[in-house]
């Protein structure tokens, strides 16, 4: 008979977790017979003893088993799906899925909510008037086939292991483990049911993984996790020592993904999306397809347009705007050499663009302007972030987020690609 | 602001804890604040990383000021408490507490019921006819005035972070910490308020510690805890590579201990008795008193029934006996040359001496009776053990649980002495 305090103390001793143990513990976890405080002494303990390949398998294997898998085989063309690792002002998913999707390829992107400094996808829609994001599995069916992008929540049917879990490790100060990491991620993408998954793995001070050697490990660990699974499945590992684009916040961020579906907007954001979509373009088998030219002449446009209508969104709607601005200016003259991506997410947070807690609204208008970002020129009296908020009390603690956390200098610095490495 | 994140986070990365996390993580704990997943999530970081002399100190004061200390001032002697690390038939506290009380000395023992395969001093002592072990304040410091010895159960407020961690550590296989050990005994035992501690840890498979070097790091770390809050404390390192006396199980051992009580008993018991007793004497004071003469001429027996009496016992009582008894035999000429002392207790455990689960109620008569211990000589077919119970069902996982667990050899085994090393 297997017991949570056998399992732990293996792992808790440095031994390799049994199929039948891991299978028994998640299950168990799954139906409350494992407590959560026995659960978060074996997250600890693997956290610090790690776990090897295999045991990440049968732990992404039984949390895929702890819930339902969708059947996208009534969609009718290819499924990719896509999943970017946590970082500030993450909004590449609102123009990338109907850029690969205007190409007859269909992209399900389930969704979380922000909570801290990092915003959610869902909170950015849900700016646009109308946009509903709780689809039933026969509505993200029938839209992926007709329109091809979906963005909604993710139903509590996926790897509800996983849900849970991840609830706790927040709590409990263990999160940034790679075993746990990568089980968590690859659990929800594989129950998706897609072909193939594209995986944009970022690095930097903005991103969950500060360490270039880390983020490989772990998008090493998560393609081969894939595999197992005879899912075709391939990472990026993507630049985010500086915030991406201009902006961090909700409406911010979908004005700015507007400008990219337009043909313009922030050259960081237009790289990542189109290196990103050629990815995914290639694993449906469209190495054919040219998405630089979809951003260009409107088709990605199109595709947007109607994923907004058919979520119930209003694409002419005019976008939230905060109630009041306040600009942080340059004391000196010279080239903004550096912006804390980090402290911009934090100010973006305080601003009222994320939660403090799970279930609390956010304001869709709040969030920070980059006005000046790396590489640009600034005179002393300059306005460099713009700070939006309906609660101006708010500014203050904003405002000191930032200070000191970017910096002016003599020379123009220069931005390296946004692709640090592939893995296929 | 401290989180419990943080603190979690800083033992996680094997940091140091500041005195202010521990005081506050202590302290939000018994209030709720903290929750058992987060609190398990420490203990297991404890485990993996350790912890330093400097916050062992100032977790085991924040122990003891999550409660109350035990005043006694008005008891008008020298109070010697004793503490004996968890092993198999620890009887030593029945005619040890009385032993000590004869020659003046105070000795308060405020005990815990058993757990597993290791008995609590509670049970054994309710196994006689109307004692009490649930005492007031009030009432132990009269007992201690009057009589000299009081083995009570301890309350609820004293140390009360220690009692709901101990209940966590327990279902989390996060036991077997030497920081946590030591500071869960020692935060008891100072709270109780004696002048001076001599600790009795156990060495040995019996034992929790089976290592010497284990068991000797507990017992510094421990005698620099007492020794940090003005209390005389003193270790001595005891074996228990193969079971105390003769016999496991609660009526069994009230009565071995009255053997020993009446100037008789099995030697090792008696040596272990004595020693303890010694160093206790020493403690407060007492060099000239001769414990072993106090066992020969009965006036540890007169304290045991005055101490008995006060707790409503009745010292003249029958002990309960087990309905049924089933011997195990030697196959075998020789001599006995090995008994695990785990898998006696676990016997007698399965007998129904002790309790799967908190709150249970345990047989008075069940238990394991060792006729034939290490050293003496068997011929095939006599009876090595005899196992008593009420539930003759249980016969048979007791025997399997002995089945290899004790050897006969061509030559008498000798045991080495009781105590190992003194640390003061």
């Amino acid at each position: 008979m297997i017991t949570a305090i056998d399992v732990i103390r293996s792992k808790r001793d440095g031994l390799e977790l049994s199929t039948d143990q891991i299978d028994w513990v998640i299950d168990a976890y799954t139906r409350g017979e494992v407590a959560d405080e026995q659960m978060s002494a074996l997250a600890m303990a693997i956290f610090l003893n790690g776990a090897v390949p295999r045991e990440i398998a049968d732990w992404t294997a039984a949390m895929i088993r702890s819930g339902i898998t969708l059947d996208l085989s009534g969609v009718g063309k290819p499924c990719v799906d896509k999943h970017s690792t946590g970082g500030v002002g993450d909004k590449i998913t609102l123009p990338l899925a109907p850029l690969v999707a205007c190409f007859g390829v269909a992209v399900p992107q389930l969704s979380g909510r922000g909570l801290g400094h990092t915003g959610g996808t869902l909170d950015k829609l849900e700016s646009i008037p109308g946009f509903d994001v709780d689809l039933t599995e026969e509505r993200v069916v029938a839209q992926l086939r007709e329109v091809g992008a979906v963005v909604c929540a993710a139903t509590g049917d996926l790897a509800p292991a996983d849900k849970k879990l991840y609830a706790l490790r927040d709590t409990t100060a263990t999160v940034e483990s790679i075993p746990l990491i990568a089980s968590s991620i690859m659990s929800k993408k594989i129950a998706e049911g897609a072909d193939a998954i594209v995986l944009d793995v970022k690095v930097g001070s903005g991103a969950f993984m500060k360490d270039f050697a880390d983020a490989k490990t772990l998008a090493e660990t998560m393609v081969r996790l894939g595999a197992d699974h005879g899912v075709d499945t391939r990472a990026l590992l993507t630049d985010m020592s500086i915030p991406l684009g201009r902006t961090a916040g909700n409406a911010l961020e979908v004005r700015e993904s507007l400008e990219v579906l337009a043909g313009g907007g922030p050259a960081d954001v237009v790289e990542l999306t189109v290196e990103l979509a050629r990815e995914m373009l290639a694993a449906a088998g469209r190495t054919d397809a040219d998405p630089a030219e979809a951003l260009a002449d409107g088709r990605a446009m199109d595709t947007w347009r109607s994923m907004v209508a058919a979520q119930g969104g209003w694409p002419d709607a005019a976008l939230p705007v905060a109630r009041e601005t306040m600009d942080v200016t340059a004391d000196t003259d010279g080239y903004v050499v550096d912006v804390d991506a980090y402290a911009v997410g934090v100010a973006a947070w305080r601003l009222g663009a994320g939660r403090t807690r799970q279930g609390l609204p956010v304001q869709a208008g709040a969030g920070v302007e980059i006005l000046k970002t790396v590489g640009e020129q600034v005179r002393a009296g300059d306005p460099v972030f713009r700070l939006h908020t309906d609660t101006p009390d708010r500014f203050e603690a904003a405002a000191e987020s930032l200070a000191g956390q970017w910096q002016v200098g003599p020379e123009p610095a220069k931005r390296g690609p946004m692709v640090l490495d592939r893995l296929a």
